[in-house]
């Protein structure tokens, strides 16, 4: 461990157990009687082999009785990474899903969103949502939050003070035909953005990212505009494309100039390397290609699919297409915060397409879990040791 | 209430709170501030509405301020009906569900159900399968034990002691072409299905169901017998129909003199209004109408369907063809004991079969939870006030 001439100086703490985790060469890896030190800092200090305690704390002050031994059934493995989560919509999951995407947004989540620009409102639900998904061991989110910057700015506190990585998006959309008050002009997206951007700087373990809902509420002169203020400050990005066919549909109506949905943010300088678009269920394989082209991700958020009918992700096409991808919650199109859940309906819906053509090659139990490793360690690596925490236990820099 | 008068000479118990449950007009009825009496036989007294307090305890010696009230988030429900749960798999549940059906039995299941001819195996597997499933709410369980007689009664015992009321099966199977040794002969089946039959009298909370595994492992000789044992003595009767495409085809090799997998059990007198199948994801409409005709029922299984990548039931057309339904587990098929996972499964399936047809009329969250009532209150009806215990505090009789 090249770490551990930094660490030596002060281990602030020793584990012995079992540790669970993802390598580049394997989705699943399991360490028996393994040693996870702790330094001063929160920073993973050392990791190796029980036998190797006294060699490992030998030049150490740490006193060996102080290891904290696993009971048999426990185990440590990564924080998990929440990619797609509506930070605003989690004081209604779980309710009303009974309806199709365009017409849930109209009925439940505009008139709710709207309520965020009152700031105890939105201390109280962002509260419980970072301690919700902290408790569910999601040790990194990708948050929407509204189109209010205060509030945006205020979830980007709450996950800082509660010791949870981020990223959160102020909400941006200058159009909205059916909650006619919940949208901005463009200039005051813009503005609005470039201000949320400068002031989310106090909060370490918190980036900013930039976040046109989705194309159906932007303009494209918005969207333009969103995609320049990414590329100057190399932000990250995120958004929605592709979950329905009736969006995809009035997304080709909106913008007839584009070949494709993921056409439409492409030529708006939206898909980069470091943007997350949710869902993209009914993308082509051309699309697919743009992705794979500008390192863009897509974050699969199953529950949210099944639940809102919207349809089944192919996992195994964007894997074989060479497209990055994590999974999300989709709180609150998706009912449940738990990243086990996504865990499990990920599998569920492969197996769905499994039943639909037996010819589909099915996403094994440890691809399920673990995902498939990106050699580039981006947060979107939805389980991984080198970039994220254990369990919330360890914050490593 | 009728039954307040038999009751009023001795309430043990008081409950005051919210009750939900299910009536035969509606799917889902929430009573606030309602009253639950229970007298010292542990039978409810009576219900009541909160405001009618000091009349219903008028008569009797029952101290008002010994009501039990529940917190504002707590309330009462039903206990749930497990239709279809194999005990002797619960050992190895959520485990290598990375194979179709008849791959799996041969792999895992025989192999382990052979072992439960060893009584203290048995023991500990049974008592933590009841254990397990009483504290997910599981009031009531139609269980497949093994073709062991004994451990099948020791089961029966297991259940009574907990206070679970139960059908249990002793399995049935003279057919096994993969694990030669674990089978029986037609003559053994029959003999200690009687045996088993007349022995587990003594458990008032436990019924015997007799149990063919399913139409491939038992021949048409034992499946008549089986049928003419369980009609002298009108006894509950269940197994497994139409799970996958390749067990149909299977079926109708071994029975090419009937029309249907269906048909099997029916010639053989094992469609009853005592009978309860599981799965049924490819019958056709012909098929369920000998379900509707003689009254069997079918258990819906669809964490059990997914997992095994078996099929998915179209639950809104069994509903039309009114064919009696229940919701069952099928552990280990399926990964949960708990019927809240399979109440969320049911709701999953049927939004799946909306994604791929959107004319699909997808269950209601109402209709999800609490199922179809029937109007008959057999056991299968799997949340209803009127025959099973609430959250198995109250043994109903
Ligand atoms: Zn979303
Ligand atoms: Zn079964």
């Amino acid at each position: 461990m090249n770490s551990f001439d930094r660490s030596a100086a002060g281990i602030a703490q020793v584990f012995r157990g079992t540790f669970v985790h993802s390598t580049q060469q394997t989705a699943l890896e399991i360490l028996e009687d393994a040693l996870l030190g702790v330094d001063t800092e929160g920073k993973i200090a050392f990791i190796g082999k029980g036998e190797e305690l006294d060699k490992l704390l030998k030049s150490t002050n740490f006193n060996p009785s102080e290891v904290i031994q696993l009971s048999q059934h426990e185990f440590f493995m990564p924080g998990m990474v929440d990619t797609h989560i509506h930070a605003s919509q989690y004081s209604y999951a779980g309710t009303a899903l009974d309806m199709p995407l365009l017409q849930w947004l109209n009925t439940y989540t505009f008139p709710v969103e709207s309520q965020f620009k009152d700031l105890d409102f939105a201390n109280r639900v962002y509260s419980k949502v970072v301690k919700r998904t902290l408790r569910n061991g999601t040790t990194t989110a990708c948050y929407f939050a509204t189109i209010h910057t205060d509030a945006s700015l205020l979830l980007g506190k709450i996950a800082n003070d509660f010791g949870q990585r981020a990223l959160v998006g102020k909400v941006c959309m200058d159009r909205n035909n059916f909650v006619k008050h919940y949208k901005e002009t463009m200039q005051e997206s813009q503005d609005e953005t470039c201000r949320y951007v400068s002031n989310l700087k106090n909060y370490p373990l918190v980036k900013p990212v930039v976040t046109p809902r989705f194309a159906p509420s932007c303009t494209g002169a918005l969207l333009g505009q969103l995609g320049a203020i990414a590329k100057n400050n190399n932000l990250h990005i995120q958004s929605h494309v592709s979950e329905n066919t009736e969006e995809v549909k009035l997304v080709k109506e909106l913008f007839p100039d584009s070949e494709s949905y993921t056409d439409v943010y492409y030529k708006h300088n939206l898909l980069t390397d470091k943007t997350v678009m949710a869902h993209g269920c009914h993308l082509s394989d051309e699309e697919l290609a743009l992705f794979r082209e500008t390192g863009a991700s897509l974050s699969h958020c199953p529950n949210s699919n099944i639940s809102l009918c919207s349809g089944v992700l192919n996992v195994r096409n964007v894997l074989k297409q060479k497209v990055k991808l994590g999974l999300g919650t989709d709180v609150a199109g998706g009912y449940s915060a738990s990243m086990l859940d996504a865990v499990r309906k990920a599998l569920d819906s492969s197996k769905i397409l499994t039943i639909q053509d037996p010819e589909h090659d099915t996403l094994t139990f440890e691809e399920g879990q673990f995902g498939s490793h990106n050699n580039d360690h981006t947060v979107l690596c939805w389980l991984c040791l080198n970039k994220i925490c254990l369990l919330g236990l360890i914050n490593r820099k």
